[in-house]
């Protein structure tokens, strides 16, 4: 038992498997492209047209916003300034996993506060975190709301809702602003894409370099 | 601009791409192999190994242990029972999204309550998730432990340490045991391997079902 004892032992922990090796299969880089900015601004539906076209060239990819997020890692979670950086905290250091096993993550949240970039940024190596501000004013956003969030956040029904009556703080240096009240969202995913290229997280010709 | 509004507006959330989109793309389906079974039992060892034929064989993969989870989604937790409980919660929801984009993961916890890890096969359709029990005596697990966490918590050093001074609870149907102080790990990860082809979570020839 001791020889099968010796031969069990747990004595590494990176595994048999690197990023290297998973990136290798996909094809592409491990990368997060996170959308900031406030609700409604269409930073989900550029971060799924994105997935969309990606998905097409045979990358690995995943979409993540607060609908898959805020009903299950973080559904202890409400929306007070304490709660708002432990969110963004777990999603960054579940993306950082992610990013890990080779995958492309679409990331789609408000996270207003740009100490929490600034720290999600900081899990990454260069070239793995993409910051894309989706710039929108809140008159916009609030037209195009169909949940009425922003009529509820006005009329004080929803407490501190982002552009209303809690803060969003812009991006100083973004990796794109993509203005979405000026510009479609399809020419917005591709412009993603293409500064994607550009940072060598896909090739060009779809292949692996 | 009202066009625009229309045109970028936020009113689906399933994106473009599914999970179903995802494994045909990969050429397998996503799932988690969890490994339970006390501190030094193997499960880790046998995980990578499992990893190792996966990667080998084309399939996206990754794993996860405390390692990887412990420094990060889960550093504001200690070993307690309430935050053993949302430790394998948060672990739950992460590899819930994991598998929805299309990855299999081999996950390597102790997990030592059986509510829990009966909570986690709740987040899963059948045939998402397999439980496998890593058996093995604490007298074993002790003699393979080289970080010398057994004798600190026999010494009391450490408290709360699973199979000395904190509760194991087996399982009462897992999918497999392993009794890794009987088996070599690499023999293990083969079972593991056969499991998931008869399990359809990959295909006998490699390819896409």
């Amino acid at each position: 038992m001791e020889a099968i004892a010796k031969k069990n032992n747990v004595t590494w922990f990176n595994g048999y498997v690197s990023r290297k090796d998973r990136e290798t299969l996909h094809g592409h880089k491990g990368a997060v492209i996170w959308f900031t900015g406030l609700s409604a601004s269409g930073k989900s539906t550029i971060a799924h047209l994105v997935e969309k076209k990606l998905h097409q060239q045979g990358c690995s990819t995943y979409a993540l916003d607060g609908d898959n997020v805020r009903h299950g890692l973080c559904s202890d979670l409400a929306f007070s300034s304490e709660d708002r950086v432990e969110n963004i905290r777990r999603i960054g250091e579940m993306v950082k996993l992610f990013v890990d096993s080779g995958i492309i993550v679409l990331s789609a949240f408000i996270s207003p506060y740009r100490k929490d970039r600034q720290q999600l940024r900081s899990l990454f190596h260069n070239g793995q975190f993409l910051e894309i501000y989706v710039d929108c004013p809140p008159e916009i956003c609030s037209s195009r709301d169909q949940k009425g969030l922003y009529a509820k956040a006005r009329a004080g029904v929803i407490k501190e809702f982002t552009g209303i009556s809690a803060p969003y703080e812009p991006p100083e240096q973004p990796d794109l602003v993509i203005c979405s009240y000026k510009q479609d969202a399809k020419a917005a995913a591709e412009r993603v894409v293409n500064l994607m290229k550009q940072c060598n997280i896909i090739w060009a010709d779809g292949g692996v370099s």
